[in-house]
């Protein structure tokens, strides 16, 4: 089966696949994304991605080409048209093709729309049974945080680096206190096991599987802090972990070469990535 | 004459270019710009434009694809082509073509490379008669603004918001200091005669136009003093103006609705004018 993808209206084989070199997606950044995950065939969590998508676009002034229902059927489709049961939905919109000038092209410039599948091990990852490691890399990113554009460049370099360093994520770090990963949510849980992470501002994205894995802890009364924590308090802690659509909720052993919670994925943090499985696959 | 491009090796109509949806450029704003100048159908100060396009490159690892006299060739090829007298080459270089993945591709990965012109009216531009406003924002950029990256979203907010207000650029300031233009150095000139601008540090692009103006106003001996200055002290500037390699000097009139030097454009910024499009002309 050829990997389909769609791109403005059409489904078509990836080879094919392309956009304009005026796109303003590729000539600014001037785009938004969304990520949602695929497990047993269904999209998790989609209506809340959707949600972020929609408030990400009228954030920057691009109009969003579809309403919920309607990215929901393209999304499906997708899926269903690659076979796809188990990975990501890619969804990229971006403010159009326009001769390449900062200000905005007139309003009726159609924004541009691509979206692809990646089948990746989510449920089954071997790195949650072993746990990830971490290292911190100065956060460098713009102030608007909050807006999930393509604007990556920071993240690419902050990811690069913790590959090359042989980990998983980098955690990015401001003022002496941990902001978020590269494409994820940092979370500690103290010797105490309250469950740690910082509170929204412009500062962080608004993590979907964030949202989700802190109501699972909350009904098991569990207890939640929204504050901003130090890399010191992550050196320390109990148990770390990463939430993101295509992790879920990911243990960590290992922050700057300093062993976590005696290396091993901690209790709580398995406890609460089963919560998020079983919410997942309901 | 229809317009041509250049895509990776190839000159071709526009209507005809197109890069892959998985090229990094698109997705990650994993890529770099260069701006030259065209006057009288010559590159203006395009050594100096390459020399920062490679350095960008290795600041975050991309190949360079070409040498200078290699970049120099396309873009005069392209000039060529187009039949250009006056307006600017734009280039673009990207991370290349790889399924989605924030670490960099493997290292045989081609870079892609974009490149285009756009005719416009540098020498003989009416605003630079009758000067240009320019409205503040608050600068939301990333930490690295010396490094040339597509990463552009704010960059298009600011000159976005500028356009709404009727003006033609956006002067950014952080901590109480103006930074730089949307896509333009700022200067302002004392009530005694001193030109200021912002020193080099990452918090800015370095400048070709820039540095190409203070030499000239050196080597007619006159001060030039690099240090940060507040909105406050532009307002009460004696002059101001911003420089960029397609508005080379352009006279400020209105900073944020006040009136700079009586509305017009100063002598001393339309005397840096005339010495900069001489030394262009050259």
């Amino acid at each position: 089966m050829s990997r389909i993808v769609y791109v403005n209206g059409r489904f078509l084989p990836y080879e094919e696949a392309t956009i304009p070199i005026m796109d303003r997606g590729f000539l600014f950044a001037d785009g938004i994304y969304e990520v949602s995950a695929v497990l047993n065939g269904r999209l998790v969590d989609n209506e809340a991605h959707l949600a972020r998508l929609d408030r990400s676009l009228a954030e920057i002034g691009i109009r969003n080409p579809h309403d919920a229902a309607g990215w929901t059927r393209l999304e499906e489709e997708l899926v269903a048209r690659n076979g796809l049961k188990e990975g990501v939905v890619y969804m990229q919109v971006t403010r159009g093709v326009a001769e390449r000038d900062f200000v905005f092209p007139s309003d009726g410039t159609p924004p541009t729309v691509v979206m692809f599948t990646q089948a990746k091990s989510i449920a089954a990852n071997p790195l949650a049974d072993r746990g990830a490691k971490v290292v911190s890399v100065e956060d460098l990113r713009w102030k608007r945080r909050d807006i999930k554009s393509v604007a990556l460049l920071a993240q690419v370099l902050a990811k690069q680096h913790a590959a090359a360093a042989g980990a998983s994520e980098a955690w990015m770090h401001e003022d002496g206190f941990v902001t978020e990963g590269g494409s994820s949510t940092a979370f500690i849980i103290t010797q105490d096991g309250r469950i740690v992470t910082r509170p929204l501002s412009t500062a962080i994205l608004p993590g979907i599987t964030r949202r989700a894995v802190m109501r699972l802890a909350e009904e098991q009364g569990l207890t939640v802090e929204e504050r901003a924590f130090t890399l010191e308090e992550a050196f320390g802690a109990a148990e770390a972990f990463f939430t993101s659509a295509s992790a879920f909720v990911m243990p960590i052993v290992e922050i700057d070469g300093r062993r976590i919670g005696g290396g091993q994925p901690g209790p709580l943090t398995r406890r609460l990535r089963g919560l998020y499985l079983e919410m997942a696959a309901a």
